[in-house]
């Protein structure tokens, strides 16, 4: 982990404001690193206190890297509880991680902290990302702690491993092979629609697994891994299930039809508009992969032996981008495919 | 390199504004990746358009982990050309590796972006990061662009490979041991008085020189291989000289004596305060470490080789911390002994 010295505010020329006394400005970066990320730091991280980290892959093993971006007021909610940001932040790596089959080797982190955070803050993140990172198996290699004077700024970098070779790519779909989907859709949606604009609705016990899976996704790190040599090409749902979908159809060089009445949705799915609102919500970070039918029996069980529950929700044709049926099998018209940042 | 769907603004309840035409609203995330990133795209990276990349490291070689972060206005002037805001990135990250003793292989990059940026600025940072990682031999394996409505944030993550069991570490350096820096001290603390402050004085070409050191600082990759098997400590030269050798002092369990008066310095230091002032100024990327002293001829020669020159500033001895002394061996008390960032 290291510091650099910041153009400006240079101290000598513009004096740092007096911090309130639970600010961060009132510790120092390697006090914030040594207090709170050096507990996470793995082997080969030295504890931080090392200009990198070293990793040696297991042999025959491959290492493969991913890295998000997440920022406050946009891919968050300023008031979202601080572990579960960071719980999220690693998540949503590992789920990339997860849809290539990789298990999770280890991670970096860079936080840029606005000024005025509170100290209490960044502890609680810590301890939600040592919880997350627990959870998963995997540890901090290393990172860095900068101040900003904008919305909180984090990004994280996931390094996984796998079999020389068995990486699941997005471009492997074939004309004829089934497409299937972990999990259930909508929930991350319709949470994010009840936290951000009081969506009212739905049974109590149901509205609270919305939020969590919207503030705490769950990586599919065993389904991916169990599904290398079965899937033919697999991505998570991240920017939504069609726009997802699209991803696949344009990397495969086919067309993805999808049976809207099969997909599994939430069932607080109808608060936000049914079917057609969840496929393109998001942040649902289930796999999305395609198989060849006759492997099916084969596939589900391996499915199942990781605890998901697998769905067939469409079929792999000539031609290209997604194409959207009803159960009469007529096409369905979908008002907004996929997100744009910008 | 993958897109997310973003919390918010959610374009169905908040409009984007319009944008203009050449800012980036006007364009899709998908589109700067692949017009901007993916020709930048290495082996095993599948040109952006997967999960996550794939990389297998050459038999007997560890890999070696680095991240840091920079944000407009704290870490770089906001009107900083982008091509050496792209070459800065970079080569903060190079430096890291450098230290280690390791060789370059790929980087992740995340690019907060502010709503309203020229595209052409993105345009121009890519090709700076074209130009940098071919200079360096290193290609980009993924990374993530979201929008931003604070200062723009930069984070890269830098991998890089070594003989197994041959990291330079910080906690090596023994009592007895010399202290070598490369290069010399205080350019780029000058080039940022310079840019930022108005700076007169000094000739036209060491103006420009220290302007070019603050701006495109180059990692020493071939003087930390060589010094491999050769250097017992070792960390580059980011927070200033003194704060740096604390690193060492800290990690190594020893104290740092270094003699003011034979620091290699900056032509122009004197503008800043001479001495004193460049080796708190930070910025410099250049190599520090610790040698025995009957090593000096074989690691001199090491270094010879690599084009990079190398001076002896102190010795390490018995006790902690850092001691400054001048050319008659009294202590000299320095007024800020390194940058906090809180």
């Amino acid at each position: 982990m290291s510091g650099r010295n910041p153009t400006n505010p240079d101290p000598v020329s513009e004096p740092v404001p007096e911090p309130g006394p639970e600010s961060v400005s009132g510790s120092g970066e390697f006090d914030l690193i040594g207090r709170y990320f050096a507990p996470l730091a793995g082997p080969g991280a030295f504890g931080l206190g090392d200009d990198a980290a070293v990793l040696t892959p297991a042999p025959g093993q491959q290492l493969v890297f991913t890295a998000d971006a997440i920022i406050a007021g946009v891919h968050f909610l300023a008031d979202d509880p601080a572990a579960d940001v960071a719980a999220k932040l690693l998540a949503v790596n590992l789920s990339d991680l997860a849809a290539m089959g990789a298990a999770g080797a280890g991670y970096l982190i860079t936080t840029a902290w606005p000024r005025d955070l509170n100290e209490s803050w960044i502890a609680d993140f810590a301890q939600g990302l040592a919880a997350a990172q627990a959870e998963h198996g995997i540890a901090l290699l290393g990172g860095d702690t900068v101040a900003t004077d904008g919305p909180m700024s984090l990004s994280l970098t996931a390094i996984g491993q796998l079999p020389t070779g068995t990486a699941m790519r997005r471009n492997g779909a074939r004309v004829g092979d089934a497409i299937y989907v972990s999990g259930r859709i909508g929930d991350a949606g319709v949470g994010l629609r009840i936290l951000r604009d009081g969506l009212v609705g739905g049974a109590a016990a149901e509205r609270e697994t919305a939020i969590a899976r919207y503030r705490r996704p769950g990586p599919r790190l065993a389904l991916g891994q169990a599904l290398r040599g079965l899937a033919t090409a697999c991505i998570d749902v991240s920017d939504g299930l069609i726009a997802d979908l699209g991803h696949l159809a344009a990397q495969s060089g086919a067309a993805m039809v999808v049976d809207l009445a099969v997909v599994p949705l939430s069932p607080l799915a109808d608060l936000i508009g049914g079917a057609a609102a969840a496929v393109v919500a998001g942040d649902d970070y289930e796999l999305l992969f395609t198989a060849p039918f006759g492997d099916e029996r084969r596939l589900l069980a391996a499915a199942q032996g990781t605890g998901t529950a697998v769905s067939r929700i469409g079929r792999v044709a000539a031609g290209e981008g997604v194409e959207v049926i009803d159960a009469a099998g007529e096409k369905v018209e979908l008002a907004r495919p996929g997100y744009r940042h910008f």
